[in-house]
């Protein structure tokens, strides 16, 4: 029977019809004065993204090339650096510096909880470290972290704090000069709503210092050469440039509408998702749930890739489930970017239906009824 | 805020992504081999639409043109016509008749009603009519007549029997063939998925003798001349070559489908409305409610254009109002086309949400129960 494809997943997420028709335009060469032109703009408009005065660099990469990125110019040889892990996604940070031979401690945060920003503190009084590697949105367990709270230890110090906002940037507030943050990368295919191609990083003058003097090998990921170059407007080597032109449309969307006001979008549908799947008498997984992604336990005897497989079949919604030992006890449905209250409407009614006729439960219309109670507030 | 736009109107209905992109290849020569290659294609899948071994018509035109060809080419001179009007799509045939000075009686049926088939019986058996002119699905009023039962009185006589299938054909049951039906019109932007542009017509054999003999002037719509350039796999004048690629696209999806499985959808979605309709404590306006379009009554204390500026204004949904004397009155949501469960549950919760801000009952959540008690049924 006819569905439609709907994508709740975080990252690719659902991109504007709009954007799609600016890609679909004829290819410029990444070195003509019309494309020039283009990503001059696109490099303003990102500086608002972040909330900072310095130029941001983008990078044809995923968000973890410029995870990579970041770790090889903010690292020096001899350094000691220190990663939060609370999920799969900080976990990356510390394989990223186990791949460097970097040397590295973990504070290990139980998945689903924020890393206790206390501990963090005793870390950094008991020991030097050189940067401190973090994630705002971790992905795998639908968990924000204080990321502020975090700056405001290593701000006035000569720590450096480097931040995965893969999924945070366009998603959760953020302001990278008035918090005090050292770098933030994050990706095209999350809350900038443009298909995966290219990645980013917002850069602070304290960094800068340091990424001027760094001596680990890199060429790709050269973040010095990469300035240079964004001062002409232009890249080092090739960049997408289709990406890019989709990027200046996706950026003015974004901004017409208001960074505070996405945020605050963001903040709406995550508060009516999670009032819906606690009204259908689910339990969310995090206990700092991010607006990025909602992670729901499912009862074993319900089982995650049932739910999974029959979002899809019964509705032609596309939701994710756990990873590594999560896989098969939580789903997790993305309301991250090109979502409006309609879109939320539909998960969390459809999810009801088929908890229901997977003989959880014995209520319909209870989902719809939470999330539209916190929908038409200030609608 | 970011809502995405989303039509809930009886024509233009939602485009098909998969059709948009056929429409956005580069345009055909009309004359051109590998446009007559598409075009005979798509002559075959008509015949399938219809459930007719004769060539489908294909005009670029909206419906209405379609009509007009239907009335000059099947009335004769001095011919005594039968026009059955219960709504503003009915008036239409009698201002077509009206304008070509053609002799016609009119069954003037309360709109909302269906037409009652004993007394268009009774009209048969007290005047000769050479033809009889009504409408499957009165888009105004959201009522679906029994084509299938006034067929039944004029297949076995000298009448012919035209009907406007505009909004009914690949929403309502009808074996053209089968039930002996003489002219069948309909037009792209409906249930065929399609952008406005192109009207067809399925015709009888009964009916092609007597056109073959037609006296009316007539040049664009000059069925004869259609037939004729068709079986070269042509068509009289230029035809929309972007259309008809994007129509063998959304043809080859209904035919994947299944005609009758497409019309389950309809029943489905109408039904589901309905429901939801009734839990919101609302009445339908018609007493045979089609399957392409629900037309509700609307408090005057709230007003149906309150209604309809909030589904837009809140939810980005357009729906539409009623016409001539209903205007103010009602509210009309199609299901008609590229729907899928998806959006049906979207629309009635927006409407629920819509009338409990606007005042009208205390209830959130009873319309998506109602909706997916439906939905969920053999989903």
């Amino acid at each position: 029977m006819l569905k439609k494809k709907r994508l709740f997943t975080p990252g690719p997420t659902m991109v504007p019809e709009e954007v799609l028709l600016e890609m679909a335009e004829p290819v410029k060469h990444h070195r003509a004065p019309e494309f020039v032109e283009i990503f001059e703009a696109v490099n303003e408009k990102l500086k608002k993204l972040f909330f900072t005065k310095n130029p941001v660099l983008t990078f044809l990469s995923s968000g973890t090339g410029a995870m990579e990125g970041a770790v090889v110019n903010t690292v020096h040889s001899g350094d000691k650096v220190l990663v939060i892990e609370g999920g799969k996604f900080g976990q990356r940070w510390a394989e990223i510096c186990k791949a460097w031979n970097i040397d590295h401690d973990v504070i290990h945060v139980e998945w689903g909880h924020p890393v206790d920003v206390n501990l963090v503190a005793d870390y950094l009084k008991k020991t030097h470290y050189d940067v401190v590697f973090m994630t705002h949105s971790e992905t795998s367990t639908g968990t924000v972290n204080d990321v502020k709270a975090v700056a405001e230890l290593t701000k006035d110090t000569d720590t450096l704090l480097v931040v995965d906002g893969i999924t945070s940037i366009g998603s959760h507030e953020l302001y990278f000069d008035d918090w005090g943050i050292d770098v933030v990368v994050t990706g095209s295919q999350k809350g900038l709503m443009l298909p995966p191609g290219l990645a980013f990083a917002a850069i602070s003058n304290k960094a800068w210092a340091k990424i001027e003097k760094k001596d680990l090998p890199v060429y790709y990921f050269d973040w010095v050469k990469a300035k240079k170059t964004l001062a002409k407007g232009q890249t080092p080597y090739t960049t997408g440039v289709s990406l890019i032109v989709g990027l200046n449309k996706a950026l003015d969307i974004i901004m017409e509408i208001g960074m505070e006001n996405i945020w605050k979008k963001h903040q709406k549908h995550g508060d009516a998702t999670r009032a819906a799947v606690k009204a259908i008498g689910l339990e969310l997984f995090s206990k700092s749930p991010s607006n990025v992604v909602t992670a729901i336990n499912i009862p074993e005897e319900i089982g995650a890739s049932n739910v999974i497989n029959k979002m899809m079949d019964d509705f032609g919604i596309r939701i994710t489930g756990g990873q590594e030992h999560l896989k098969g006890k939580i789903i997790r449905i993305s309301h991250l970017g090109y979502i409006d209250d309609v879109d939320i409407i539909s998960v969390v009614a459809a999810l009801e239906a088929v908890m229901y006729n997977l003989g959880f439960g014995n209520k319909l219309g209870e989902a719809t009824k939470a999330a539209l109670e916190v929908l038409t507030v200030d609608n």
